[in-house]
This record gives structure tokens, sequence and C-alpha cells, in this order.
């Protein structure tokens, strides 16, 4: 039977964004909590030129929502990237597991050897549409939910692996 | 043509602790270069209350080597968790590689439907094969790699994407 590329794309970038809501979630209830500046935990960064929260959130939802649109060979809606809370970073996940929710199997399945272009900065990455999934959308998207949960368990929010993996 | 359970596995999963050779010796030159214990990124975290760089290591090799052993319906051989040191941590990765590298497409393939049993503290799971590779062993893999890398990076390796995604 294998793996569908819709099934190693889509339902698995759901699963991952509605994890970082809960996240997302846990680390509002904790500013709220212990009465924190709703803007510090946003801006907080692991290391002076290390992305802060927020770009991490921006980005994970922008691999995953143009990385589905790619594969459908279709484009993505731009969001602005001008969150600056929790609440509108939450907001911005959810909107992108919308549009995710958007795509049918059938837009998705037999991408395997698309030919997919990335304008990354001054150059552009060519791949196939199996490679980029497994080796660019998912460590990608993986990448910056683990490090805004990371930013936020240095910050002192209670998480654990649970609130990563989420429920089956 | 579809991804095969061998493609989404194994592969994957050594490109991913590749990169985390690469990380950790980054962070090894740093160490000699800044003149910094030995010891000290090894026992790194995040938050007290977090594992340290080594338990971070020994976790992404642990899951990726049982993972694909699970699939496969054999056992992977136990690790020691014994690594004081980053030297000893890349050899541990490079030993999971080397492991990993053994497996043939045929012996993975087949299994998406395989009743897998995990026994996590008191609680067992059980899952499908595909689930248990995309649902768990894929995002724990990553998320133990990139914790590795937040860790290097918030004592200040420079490090880069690039580093986590490494080269198709």
């Amino acid at each position: 039977m294998n793996i569908s590329m819709y099934q190693a794309s889509v339902p698995v970038c759901i699963r991952s964004l509605k994890n970082l809501v809960n996240i997302l979630e846990k680390g509002a209830t904790y500013a709220e909590t212990k009465k924190i500046d709703p803007h510090v935990l946003v801006n907080s960064r692991l290391f002076p030129d290390m992305y802060p929260l927020s770009r991490q959130v921006q980005i994970a939802s922008d691999i995953a929502k143009r990385g589905a649109a790619q594969l459908a060979g279709t484009e993505a809606p731009p969001f602005e990237d001008n969150e600056t809370t929790l609440p509108e970073l939450i907001d911005r996940v959810q909107k992108t597991i919308s549009y995710l929710d958007t795509f049918k199997p059938e837009q998705i399945d037999g991408s395997e050897e698309k030919t997919i272009t990335l304008q990354v900065g001054q150059n552009s990455l060519t791949f196939q549409g199996m490679p980029f999934l497994l080796y660019f959308v998912l460590p990608n998207v993986y990448f910056h939910v683990t490090t805004t949960y990371d930013i936020l368990r240095h910050c002192g929010v209670e998480l654990g692996k649970k609130d990563f993996l989420g429920k089956p």
C-alpha cells in the first residue's frame, strides 16, 4: 500500500501545527499567570542573532502552507507577518491549519517526482516532490515548532514532550 | 509510485543523524577554540529540569535505531548511555548510522499496518507502522536533533539552518 504524498504531508503538518497551538496557549496562560508583559515571550530568543519566537512560528506556518501548495501546484495565501502577541500567533497557526484542511488527497498524491523550485534568498533550489517533502518541508516544520517549544521551555513554561507529539 | 516505508524511515533518519554529527563537530571545535572544559557543552541544557545535550543525542539515537528495528521486527543493539564528551557522542551517532545502514528496503517495506507496541515508562502504546513512523519516530528524532542544535546555539556555537537540513 505504501504512504501517499498526501498522507505524509498535509495531516502530518496539521498535527504538528495543532500541537504548536497547544504549546503557544500554554505560553499565553503562563504569561498571564506570572503577569509577564505579553510581548516578552513573543520576542524571546535563544541567542541574540537567532530569530525570536514570533518568527519561528511564522516560518513554521509558511513552510507548511507553501509546502502543501507547491506539491499541489497552487499558490498559498500570503500572511502579513505582523503578529506581536501570542493570541495573534495562535490565530496565524489556526489560519494555516484551516488552509491545509482545504487540500484533497488527489491534489497532492502523485507529486513524488514533480519539479519544485524554491527561491531562497538569492539562490534557487530545485527538488523533486518526494525529497522536497521528506528533506525540506517536514524537517523545517519540526525545526521551527521544536525551537518555539525550546524558547518557551527556556522561559520557564511547563511543557513536556507530549505537548510536542500530541495525541494520536 | 508513492513513498515506501523504507524511503520514509531509514534514509531520512540517516540524513538527520549525519547532520547531527556535523552539528556536534562544530560544537567540539568551538569548545576547543574557546578553551571550554569539554564537559560543559555536553551537560548544557535550556532549563534546569530539561535533559542536557548528552541525553538529547542519546534519545535521538535510540528513537532512530529502535524505530527502524521495530518496523523490521528485530531488536536494536543496546548502547550504554555512558558518553561524557562530544567525541564520544559523535561516535554514538556514527554507530547508530552504521546500524541503520544495515537495513535493506525489503525488511521495512510493507510495515504500514504492522502492530508496534512500545513500553513508555509504565504505559504501553500501540501503533500501526505508518502512524508510528510519521507521528512518533520522525517527530521525535527531529525534536531531539533540533534541541541539540538549540542548546549549542544558545551556548554560542555558530550554526545555521543549513547545518540542520544538510546537503541533498
